[in-house]
């Protein structure tokens, strides 16, 4: 049996077959730019479903479940996506439209759920996770996240809990595109990051930095290029790094307070560092929790590999059935 | 049938027999000081679920559970208390000393939880409450929490989860008693806002505010007289309320953020004047969650009325066996 995945992203709308192994057998995607509406959604998402399934000869039969990752607040009783900014839409009544238009047998197999969440999923059954609580933090140009709890994902009200990002950790910092300030994405992103190494760099001190000599506008700096200094022993890039890990360690510290998850797990570009500060960042978490001095406390791993290749959007979205 | 519920406070231990209409039909403390070790609150526990059983004629057989709430962490395997600073307790065999000692037909019986999650599950089966996704948010000195997700309650590893009170919303605030800075708790506790109000009649504006005429020292002043001081109009005391109240949507948007609750009720003291803010409360979260363009929202409502009288504790504790 297999079950079809489907992910909804900024750039790229991606879908899959996924067998019992959760192995991707065969790959379809489409430019979420060349849809314009939800209408056209609709009939985009039921063409790339009949596709994937000729191109894999894969029956009605044969399909367990199709799930769909939205970025956007859903509601599961009358099945609309209620607001998906980066697809603007509204109050769009999607599972009953996409169950009209999915063929024969299918129907009654479509699910759906916020993308993080779905990418949670993927996550927490491919990695094969035995925990309980399990929390999934996931740092790229925002931060994202994903908590199981008891073997359920954790929806909320909407589909959009776990919005980790938009947890103010300084009510009077920097000004957040979510209308507030000081939000936990603003400091502990890539994108945080990589203004904090810009506006240290524009220091008379950031000035004598590698960095400096590398790059000269604020597109030119990139993860790669900053952990590259880092790891050359340059005294700035390491100090900014620092700074960064504290912040980090600060949504971690409230993540775990209020959850206590046997797991955390980080995913995302940043990861790939990871060798640079995990220990650091844990002797931080470790030091300042509520919980610090009980014997029994949250265990903070990297996702497993899957989640770097992109396709735990899609994996996740086809098991978004069983959770 | 009858269920048993003990809250183990800082200053109490508070016993009572509930019956199936979760009523108090026998209740007993002791001061939580005189009992002085483990083994002497394991035993004074005992006593008084036999002194209560007597007092009630309640017999063995009569009894579906009995709970304890203990301010701790606490690991559900072994059945210890972890950690409990303010009963000095670390790695404590609670469960299997209470169970060997509380005499015959008993012993099955018997569940721990955190207090916090007792008072929460109190909360919600008294409160009949048919919301999936719940929070509790009780707001005293600290600031306290407890979730229901599907009708369980949320633990964590080691029954500490839903620690509002410290999740810092600004991490170079003030100092936290917690070992970090500017933790919830320390801007929109009873006791934060009671600071707050002393630094402003602290300054050549506060000292024309009739709290000033009222209050000469931070011990004398109280929630009473503050909500008094608003009441009367006074101009110094409203703003103060203003500056409170943005740091307590504060903490609730970050929570709704995290949670997307169905419901968020407040309880504690300060709630007792919530006439007083309740609607611009709402109307900064309303403003503020990321949420807000969806048409599916938290609902924000006062904890109902049995949390006020205390006895919260002990009915939760009696009903931990339920979630």
């Amino acid at each position: 049996m297999f079950r079809i995945g489907i992910d909804i992203g900024g750039t790229n709308i991606a879908a899959g077959i996924v067998d019992e192994s959760y192995k991707i057998v065969e790959k379809k995607s489409i430019k979420t730019k060349d849809v314009q509406d939800p209408s056209q959604m609709i009939k985009a998402l039921a063409e790339l479903i009949k596709n994937l399934m000729e191109s894999a000869l894969v029956k009605p039969e044969m399909v367990t479940a199709i799930g769909v990752g939205v970025p956007g607040t859903l509601d599961p009783e009358s099945g609309k996506v209620l607001y998906a900014n980066n697809l603007g839409f509204e109050d769009v009544p999607f599972l009953n439209e996409l169950k009209a238009v999915v063929g024969e047998g299918l129907a009654d197999k479509i699910y759906f759920d916020n993308d993080a969440n779905a990418a949670a999923i993927g996550e927490y059954i491919t990695g094969g996770y035995s925990a309980k609580n399990f929390v999934m933090m996931t740092i790229g140009t925002g931060i994202g996240g994903g908590v199981i709890i008891n073997g359920k994902v954790l929806r909320g009200c909407n589909y959009a809990a776990a919005e980790f990002g938009h947890m103010t950790i300084n009510f009077d910092g920097v000004d957040c595109n979510c209308g507030r300030k000081g939000c936990f994405e603003d400091y502990a992103s890539a994108e945080g990051l990589m203004n904090l190494a810009w506006d240290a760099m524009n220091t008379s001190e950031g000035a004598k930095s590698c960095l400096s000599s590398k790059v000269s506008s604020r597109e030119e700096l990139n993860g790669e290029i900053f952990f590259e200094a880092v790891r050359s022993g340059d005294k700035v890039a390491k100090e900014i790094l620092s700074e960064y890990i504290f912040y980090l360690s600060e949504g971690i510290i409230n993540i775990i307070n209020i959850f206590q998850p046997d797991v955390l797990t980080l995913s995302g570009g940043i990861t790939k560092a990871a060798d640079l500060y995990l220990d650091d960042l844990k002797k931080l978490v470790a030091k300042g929790i509520y919980s610090r001095n009980s014997s029994k406390n949250t265990e903070i791993m990297l996702s497993k590999g899957i989640s770097d290749s992109g396709d735990i959007g899609i994996i996740g979205a086809a098991l978004i059935y069983k959770m």
